[in-house]
């Protein structure tokens, strides 16, 4: 297996994603990577790295796209950038999956206009496992459609379907809408103009999710628009923050909470990794004819390995394909 | 001062509201109460209140409006219900305030055809107080609009404006417009269109807030449409609800956190006291001509109380009064 990995892209770049390889080969002895980038920035990187250096391929790509620039006119101009020159190779086959964790938008448009959508998928879309206290929910759309059309939802519910089954081995994944009311009759014209088409769709609808039961386990797969999935995201950071924020004030307030706060260290540390979903990795882009996973701009290079790792997972569990499969049922089931 | 309280409104009526009553009474020298509803039913809970009972005046309203039934259909034709009696009367300025636990829509509809808008509020708005760890903010709309108009959102920031400015007494409230990223270009096509105008609107607009931002003291006032604003509202339940769960389950674990969660039990309790939004009271219905508050379905006695306090504020701090002014100064400002 072959991944090719933005060695420019991110906060911490070149330094995290080359660790990240690094830590990933190491993991995984049937891996292999096309790390791509300024060389002369990379190669110094790799001086600890003999065990491994045998299964990384350098790639040249002096070219970036910075999160400043316009990532389309980015893609279409840079083509020796990381983002340009891993989608082709994706296309082409000559790589397995394609990991970055550099401009989401450059990322969007590379898969978009260099690697290609799956026939039939209109928006690709960006789906991060959340955790939801039990284990992962899938939420897709987070932000790359920010105005989205009901057909679009609907095709966002096959690729999270296809990846819940490909990658996590579940069977039938609940796939739900989310709304602000249970009954079908609610919600703004986007969702209500959705939900009878879910109920036609070739996957397991279990209908309309209100927000308060996002992170109580009501569906493996959450459906919505991006600019309401980016807000429940960072929704979500935010209030935990905040939260955790309060229990520690709260319990420096007085000397028992002081006592408990010691005490229960190891408690609270395990629900902060619980809570993290940096430690999954990052997020996939569905809808594209390739594994692409896209690693938040923050990651140091233990996050950039678990990408990575995911990336292989999205590829040892044929989602392309399932995506692929379940798009070529939806147009059968509308013809 | 006289509020008018539907007393067959919420899931615990006719008890939470006739308790709520005399709690409020009983806090409030200065309150009189039209306590409205079916009078075989609340006349006996009235029983041990003989110590305000002279400031009750009892009225006479046999029907109810429903969860199930058509909100403007329910307006328009139960003319002896709580929802339209109480309405009329704070139209025609016989009660200064009007209380409701019942149906929402009911609420929204009543506000609208019976009491009126204010002049230039095209749609009223239904604006929480909710938690940020150190104080509180306003969001609205938090679902009386689930599709919106730029020109909505930018009087939602006058109304949210003279709340705060009313009842929290703040000089200068930080109007922020929820987006998914901190630059102006950001968002979907609502946002995008509404910013401009916002940067425009008599009040002190601080710009986009991200979600991460929202439970972190960014803005006073919190605008954005009614579908985004009902899934932060139900979200932030969810995510508290889920992360106090997990850390419980975590400090149940082992001895340690077994022994720590004991002794932190104040100090949970004060957290979970701090967080729990149905303790400010309810929700405000801003934009139309009159003080109206929304209280939470499942209101208790007690909550009940709070929002017949809270709405006692909005009369004291004449918002109705400063939303008029403010959309004299919006109308001049376009003109």
């Amino acid at each position: 297996m072959r991944i090719f990995l933005d060695a420019m892209g991110g906060d911490n770049a070149p330094q995290a994603p080359v660790e990240g390889a690094i830590e990933a080969l190491r993991r995984f002895p049937n891996l292999e990577i096309s790390l791509a980038g300024k060389l002369d920035a990379i190669t110094p990187l790799l001086a600890d790295a003999e065990d491994v250096r045998s299964r990384i391929t350098l790639v040249d790509a002096p070219e970036v796209i910075t999160n400043d620039e316009s990532p389309v006119m980015g893609v279409r101009t840079k083509k020796q950038s990381a983002t340009v020159i891993g989608m082709l190779q994706l296309r082409d086959q000559q790589v397995d999956g394609f990991v970055s964790a550099g401009s989401t938008g450059a990322v969007l448009a590379g898969g978009m206009f260099r690697l290609g959508r799956i026939p039939g998928v209109e928006r690709p879309a960006l789906a991060p496992l959340l955790p939801n206290g039990k284990g992962h929910f899938l939420l897709i759309d987070c932000g790359a459609n920010v105005d989205c059309q009901s057909d679009w939802l609907v095709q966002f519910g096959i690729m999270g379907n296809a990846y819940m089954k490909g990658v996590m081995g579940m069977q039938e994944p609940r796939v739900g809408l989310i709304n602000i009311g249970a009954e079908s009759e609610k919600g703004n014209k986007l969702v209500k103009e959705t939900y009878p088409k879910m109920e036609n769709a070739p996957y397991h609808f279990i209908g309309n999710v209100e927000a308060r039961d996002i992170t109580g386990d009501a569906a493996d797969v959450l459906v919505c628009d991006g600019f309401s999935g980016n807000l429940i995201l960072k929704f979500m950071e935010g209030v935990a923050g905040t939260l955790m924020g309060m229990i520690k004030k709260e319990m420096m307030a007085d000397t028992r909470g002081k006592v408990a706060g010691v005490i229960a260290k190891p408690a609270f540390r395990r629900v902060k990794k619980a809570m993290d979903y940096t430690e999954v990795g990052g997020a996939p882009l569905l809808g594209v004819n390739g594994a692409v996973t896209k690693a938040h701009g923050s990651s140091n290079g233990h996050a950039i390995a678990c990408a990575i790792a995911q990336c292989m997972k999205m590829v040892d569990g044929h989602v392309v394909d399932i995506i692929r499969d379940g798009m070529e049922k939806l147009a059968a089931e509308e013809a």
